[in-house]
């Protein structure tokens, strides 16, 4: 089959690559999503080795569960050991030994066909579009902060980071929050945002300093977190989302002074966010940049770099 | 009076300081301690000008309430505004415009009298000598990490650093976790906790990577998140204590990808820490390394800085 392989060096397109033998459900990809994480992969993180990609939709074309076979599926990306005490809670996602989908020791979603365990598949709700579908996992990652903490709706709630992922964590605050604002760097994305009701603000212009009881940082940049520290009140929660392959030079002591939460924030619960989806609370098409065929991965990892783009898709 | 003030560069004796008029209360100071904060200070840290010191038991020269003058007592070093939404709380500590002792616009405890309002003070119990009375602050700085957090009786934890704060933060979490391990550097250092009960381990020699619940990095040094980032389980609990006036460098992916919670913490609550004084549930004599006047301030800021030191008191 066709598939994107990374080398630690560059990517390239495999004309042959096999699927590793085993004996997990197999999955036709029908659609593919370049992630932050993808790009940071390229620059040197979780020094990865395979086919990338972990953002997907597609058709189960092989499994143990006869029922299972031809079903649209998406999938969790975290695999664990199935017996430590983390998964023995299930929390695959903290499992020591566990692959991750495009990311740790596990082949990923920009190929033809991807292999996963039956119990990290869903099936997509009939009233969600694949393009829709693809954005699963990402907005998962965005409802694992309701997840992870009680959020009080009186809270007052900033979003540093007007991309892919600040835009769904902003969407997903605002069924719970009432005063959502985006702190962001681009024009044209946060259009995007205030045409879904989001109130945004130019981060160099329209400053709130400790106004905020609930910050994420989703910026994907390094300097991220130190706006974020500076837009939450003292004893307020501070949720980091951005995980980027560079080191970050920063004062700790503005964190410890105001006894700021700082909580780190992954891979997120599929079903809510399938719901989400299906009940049109999270809105996704105004993302979609473009989409690309795996042949045209040069051009569609390109556009995914540049400041201005939101989501590239890739349709193998 | 006599006060040690730092003009911003420089530490100096002062013959004839005069105390700010207010309608506060007057402490003549019977003893003060010098703080890793206070260290930072001489290093530029919070930009202080003023008399140095927060820590502190004295004796009540003037109030405006009879029934204090004469009292034995030791004071919180945070003064609020009084009116903002955290001091409506019962949280001046975290009052944007309040004054800190020593630490911010207020004249702090290394001189013969210092002021503080009536409110900030607390009388010590009979049973409570000067010596140990002089660790309440320190001290209540490691009960605020019980205030802060729920800590699991079950659970493993660990403390970073071995010295006066990590001291303090050990005896205060064994009152609650039954499993406490301190990782610091110094033989000494190490011995008194060991001496006190606690299991000790050298950084560099014994190392259990993601093996505890909660991680409290009290180590007064730029490393010791990093240490503490590898000590913390998945999804575990990171308490940062140290105020350093240096930018650290880190790479903050291991914190996103574990989903550790990063707790700043800073002063914390009088009474349980005198109350854990007046019944002996912590120790505190074992770390008295010396006791000099003011006079011999550059004796005492020396000892204080010395890899090996402890705490250093002045009795002005």
């Amino acid at each position: 089959m066709r598939a994107l392989y990374f080398d630690g060096r560059s990517l390239s397109l495999v004309k042959d690559y096999q699927l590793k033998p085993c004996d997990e459900t197999v999955v036709r990809v029908s659609l593919a999503g370049i992630c932050g994480t993808d790009l940071e992969i390229l620059k040197g993180y979780a020094g990865f080795r395979g086919v990338l990609g972990h953002e997907f939709v597609g058709v189960v074309e092989e499994s143990k569960n006869p029922e299972l076979v031809g079903k649209r599926v998406v999938g969790e990306i975290n695999v664990g050991c199935g017996t430590c005490s983390f998964c023995r809670k299930e929390l695959q996602r903290h499992c020591p030994y566990r692959t991750v989908l495009g990311i740790k020791e596990r082949d990923g979603a920009f190929a033809e066909y991807l292999t996963l365990p039956e119990k990290n598949l869903h099936t997509v709700p009939e009233n969600v579009s694949d393009t829709a579908a693809v954005f699963t996992e990402p907005l998962a990652a965005a409802y694992e902060i309701l997840e992870q903490s009680h959020i009080d709706p009186s809270w007052r709630a900033a979003v540093v980071g007007d991309g892919r992922l600040g835009n769904l964590v902003a969407q997903v605050l605002s069924t719970v929050v009432h005063e959502v604002h985006v702190y962001g760097r681009h024009k044209r994305k946060m259009d995007i945002l205030r045409d879904l009701g989001l109130k945004c603000f130019h981060v160099d212009e329209s400053f709130e300093p400790h106004g905020y009881d609930l910050v994420v940082e989703a910026s994907g940049k390094t300097t991220g977190l130190a706006t974020a520290a500076n837009l939450v009140k003292p004893r307020g929660l501070l949720v980091l989302k951005t995980t980027v392959a560079d080191a970050v030079s920063l004062n700790l002591s503005p964190l410890v002074v105001n006894e700021v939460n700082l909580l780190g924030s992954r891979c997120g619960p599929f079903q809510p966010a399938l719901q989400a989806l299906s009940k049109k609370l999270v809105k996704v098409q105004q993302l979609v940049d473009a989409v690309y065929s795996l042949e045209e991965y040069s051009t569609a990892f390109k556009h995914a770099s540049s400041a201005g783009t939101l989501k590239i898709l890739i349709r193998p």
